[in-house]
């Protein structure tokens, strides 16, 4: 779905590996239209001289341009050459301590949201969700995976379980997940209020640095070995009971967290 | 002075990667410990058979044995063998919306705090630096860079910077500062507070997951490539004044943040 534009090769590698250079140079050339260099509508230089500029091939160089193309950083028209669609917008930067949907975050910096990749299974409920979903072990759960989109760019990876009974209770088919949450905008809070009467109220989430492996690195679009910003986090109900509990890997270069903090008691 | 630390996760030179073998080893013994494979004072099994267990040099070894009696966590009685000191105790895990501390916080845990490496030196304001504490550019500030360990280990590795005026104001010498600390018991709010009459409030911290470089590693003693928690913070006073800017990494195997997250208004 969206592992078409990480080469076949990076996938053998050992984990960690150097960042792609198709990566890096995508990224310097955003960097240098941010920077006003290149403006809307302004044609790209020549590849050779581009190449040049940049210190690396012209394979790498228009693998890059079309990397951009599908974000929707350029746009190519053909016989002409190559022109800056739009300028990148600044990264999505939210208060860790505010529970959002990806999606209202997504669009309300601006961006399109859109859900990548999404995939919806039964699975016995592997330890940690049991424990955190306070659930006999091995239950039957609903594992949602979802690559949440910003203008075509993987953001966040998630990955949510909840009590398979709360499918069973309201007869619907796994099959059918996927679609229901579609409908929702590709909101899983929205649709848990909506279509299964359980609105989620707070979460606790545990804030981690992880790297990037080969697997999430592949699904988020980033070179495997970057760090990512990991929010595990079991979420309840107004009445306090546990609902969902999500494992979401943030692409870092995209989304940013920020928090006030307050000396409560000073100790000293 | 901080520009090294500001690059984003794609770096652009290849990133340091294999962990050393001898912090791997030392993680692996530390596990068996904590499993209960070997109690408190008991002997490890003899070196050739231990390395062979783990599947390492005997100098990989004896170098890992070495890191963890410097820790505390082993002992060794010269003819007779290495024993097992104490169990590790369980991480650090704070809210992070809560501004404490690293001294309580790890005073708290049942560690015992220490400064490890503690440097002063007077500098032009780093351009984030100057922005966050509304300085002029270059402007003078002071900047702390120090360790702070627990029972040994490195937690977090602060850089600390505040207008070097402050000093001035109360004739206090750079030579001076170190020693200051120290007597607040390695706290730099403590002695902001005490010695200084600027009481921290609270703080505004970006929150951000970084790679170890090879500089980092070597300072929190994990190896270069892993996963950090990065805060970047501006403090402010009761009044609402900047004072202080500090940029933290956290050892993410020994220090955790955890927080409470709420639905402030429903978008969908």
């Amino acid at each position: 779905m969206i592992g078409h534009q990480m080469s076949n090769n990076l996938l053998l590698e050992p984990l960690p590996v150097r960042a792609p250079l198709v990566a890096q140079t995508a990224a310097a050339i955003r960097a240098r239209i941010e920077a006003g260099r290149w403006h809307v509508g302004e044609q790209l230089p020549a590849e050779p001289q581009l190449a040049t500029e940049l210190g690396i091939s012209r394979g790498t160089l228009r693998e890059s341009v079309r990397m951009l193309i599908s974000n929707g950083l350029l746009d190519r028209r053909h016989g002409v050459g190559t022109f800056v669609a739009r300028v990148p917008r600044p990264s999505i930067d939210r208060g860790i301590d505010e529970l959002f949907g990806a999606t209202d975050a997504i669009a309300q910096m601006g961006y399109r949201p859109a859900l990548g990749a999404c995939s919806v299974e039964l699975v016995a409920a592997p330890d940690v969700v049991a424990r955190e979903l306070r659930l006999r072990r091995r239950t039957e759960v609903c594992f949602i995976e979802r690559v949440r989109l910003a203008d075509n760019r993987p953001v966040v990876l998630c990955q949510d379980y909840f009590d398979a009974t709360l499918l069973r209770e309201h007869d619907i088919e796994v099959d059918h997940v996927e679609q229901q949450i579609l409908a929702r905008g590709g909101s899983l809070y929205a649709w848990l209020e909506r279509d299964l009467g359980r609105r989620i109220d707070t979460a606790m989430a545990r804030i981690e640095p992880v790297l990037a492996t080969l697997t999430t690195a592949a699904k988020l679009e980033v070179a495997p070995g970057v760090a990512l910003l990991r929010l595990r986090q079991t979420h309840f109900g107004p009445d306090g009971a546990e609902i969902l509990y999500s494992d979401n890997l943030h692409n870092s270069d995209l989304m940013h967290f920020h928090v006030v903090r307050r000396r409560a008691r000073p100790t000293f």
